[in-house]
């Protein structure tokens, strides 16, 4: 049901918001992302993007345009955040989603009422705070980019990069939900522990000196299951409410030194961004794909992590990005740098077979719990989605067009994801920006 | 201020509470531990600890028995958890302290009053149930306990148990707040996937061979700090607003197959059990101590991580103690065996160190967060702290007295952990209990 296409995907659907039609446009009336925003420091409140605009849901319930589940999805959302609605499961998900399609389309008497009433149900995105569309319960953050998993593993040893689990088990550790932020914020460099890798010398305590980003799929939870009760791996992806970018800012430096044997703390949990629309898996329908074809020799999924179903389209083709602005690039009025490029197509395991294992022990998801899919890298050099992957370990660092090199990010470099998906016969969707700026520490 | 020793320490104080002054009582007048119960399916309320009874905070404000900060307190914890209440800091939790103990004091106007009103101030414990004391947001344990990271080490690298960063570093990992809960449940056996060490086999997925326990304190932490604004060690102490026991209990099978390169997850997630009663930096004064010794030749902490009052004080002296009930022994109507005892004085890092530490690269704690201090074992076999060493990595089964033996839990095992304080010219207080029952997966 989850893969299920039906009129809210028509790409011959228009919509009376005109930047909505546009070509490329990440929010075209097939998309209908969901996310909370604010007016001028007033309270939060529910919202869809749609072009560059945002329907305001509190508004449209309170013009009686909504009606049934979709109304108390919206009441789901009044204080504020998402969790309860994603609670609520698929049904009011996609109730919200038919009807405010039909709110929005160019035709049909839905869409005529909605845009008589245009100002009072829309405001300009620009002119509006983006906020986290969720409390962030809970964050776990998975290791499923296997080609990261290999080339971060080759940094270490060259032999015998992935770990020997690898390819049963999807790796995974707890991160901080505390510091997760929504795009556009600050990021300020973290001080930290840190000792060269193979030097004796004595740790030092200072600013973090191997600053990377880690570009990684966000998914955030819908309805849970309580403590003791797994979730099967053909129920798995029910669980998975909507989608956003990551980004796993990472102080390498301190990561490396800390990390044995316990894992990554501090080395990641001073910040960690999210875009702030949430892409519902009923958007994403068309751009399911099989999952990464296992190479020969490879093992089979164990029966709790294998389903047919999940194995045919619980992959996802989104082409993915990672822009870099330096601030000599904006003074010299320069447009960000494309420095990566890559697709989630390359995730060994699916977000299905994450919810699954998560919870084969009898873990409880609960709403508004995030889950990083891990490193998003490809196979080829560009697709290597972080620095440290990218520079080699630091060693062959990055050029810029203006003449500029990063081996690790520097104060004031902006970095901002994109992704978007595509398909033959389908309209193309995006998921907005995920952004953020290094300030001195 | 935080060690500051006050009338409320008053060894000679008695209570008009009888039970309260029973030798050995863990909830003596001079504790006063705060915690959360509900009567009959009632809503929550904060309590307080004295004796076999509980002090019904809310009865004592709507009696008029309770003002200022100490009232302010109260109702903070309106909502039926003490989070707003820990965020108030020292100041309102000493004056609620300060109350508290002249209304339950054998002596005075205010505890004659009280008394006077005994039938609706007071609950019998017994009668009540104890719930989770806060909404846990956030939980990280640490790996302060060197004699257990030693012990666990040399399992695994017989030659160099600790790991290199150890005596620098205060190692944590961040865990799984959703799956903590109070002491009194089931703990289901988990599912997971695990290979035995060394072996070549693949992996299987089934119940859990290696069930066990891990001796902990657990730490509530207070107001808490904005993001990118460390907490200096010089105020870190009074980030923490209380102290619990706390039970890692830890699928070692499952843990040991997924924890590189990451750390522990579905090893750890499946279940955490704290202790109901949140014993306060106040009460736990008279008891503190100096950090624990460093052998010669370990480094000194580096300057973020160092202060002299902290190393003077910052230790705490509390007994540990691990009793062991089988359902055979129950069967036969035997008392539960004490199978290991320790002290919270063997930890390396103090709690001011592990919040300093936490923060140092921005990361913020808010009110509510839980801190696990690591397995606390001591240098002796009796004292070591968890079954994983205690059997010598499930080599050499612990003999209990009715001739069952142990190498790891069983179904229908219940392990209960207490605590106590003592101290010359001191009431000893205690920590109640936290325990859990193991029910077959």
């Amino acid at each position: 049901m989850m893969y299920e296409i039906d009129e809210t995907h028509d790409q011959n659907r228009r919509s009376w918001v005109a930047s909505a039609n546009r070509a490329g446009a990440d929010f075209p009336i097939q998309n209908l992302p969901l996310g909370v925003f604010r007016l001028g420091g007033g309270r939060p409140r529910a919202g869809i993007a749609i072009g560059d605009m945002i329907l305001d849901l509190p508004a449209a319930l309170a013009a009686g345009l909504l009606e049934g589940d979709a109304a108390l999805a919206v009441l789901a959302a009044a204080d504020g955040r998402l969790n309860a609605l994603l609670a609520l499961g698929p049904g009011p998900r996609r109730a919200l989603r038919r009807q405010a399609a039909a709110l929005l389309d160019a035709d049909g008497a839905a869409g005529r009422l909605a845009q008589a009433q245009a100002s009072s149900l829309l405001h300009a995105a620009a002119e509006c705070e983006l906020l986290l569309p969720v409390e962030v319960r809970n964050y776990t953050d998975f290791y499923a980019g296997i080609h990261h998993a290999r080339a971060a593993g080759a940094l270490m040893m060259p032999d015998n990069p992935l770990p020997p689990n690898y390819k049963w088990v999807p790796i995974a550790y707890h991160g901080r939900a505390s510091s997760v932020r929504v795009s556009g914020g600050e990021i300020r460099r973290p001080q930290g522990q840190r000792r060269p890798v193979g030097q004796a010398a004595a740790p030092a305590f200072g600013p973090c000196e191997r600053l990377d980003l880690e570009l990684e799929l966000g998914m955030l939870m819908g309805a849970g299951n309580p403590l003791g009760e797994p979730v099967p791996i053909g129920a798995a992806h029910e669980q998975v409410a909507g989608y956003c970018l990551l980004n796993d800012w990472s102080a390498r430096d301190v990561q490396f030194w800390e990390m044995v044997p316990l894992g990554p703390f501090l080395g990641k949990n001073f910040s960690t961004t999210i875009s702030p629309w949430v892409v519902t898996p009923e958007a994403l329908a068309p751009f399911r794909c099989p999952a990464m074809p296992r190479p020969d020799g490879d093992p089979a999924p164990l029966a709790y992590l294998h389903d047919a179903a999940d194995q045919g389209r619980g992959g996802m083709d989104i082409g993915l990005a990672v822009w870099l602005s330096t601030e000599k690039m904006r003074v010299a009025g320069a447009a960000a740098q494309l420095i990566i490029h890559s697709n989630a197509r390359h995730l060994y395991w699916t977000p299905a077979q994450m919810v699954a294992h998560h919870t084969s022990g009898g873990c409880n998801l609960v709403p508004g719990d995030l889950i990083g899919s891990g490193t998003i890298s490809g196979p080829t050099r560009a697709e290597l989605s972080s620095l440290l992957e990218l520079t080699a370990g630091g060693t062959d660092p990055v050029a810029l067009p203006n003449g500029e090199r990063r081996t690790w990010l520097e104060d004031g470099d902006e970095i901002t994801f994109t992704a978007r998906c595509e398909r033959e016969g389908f309209a193309g969707i995006g998921f907005g920006r995920c952004s953020g700026r290094i300030v001195a520490s």
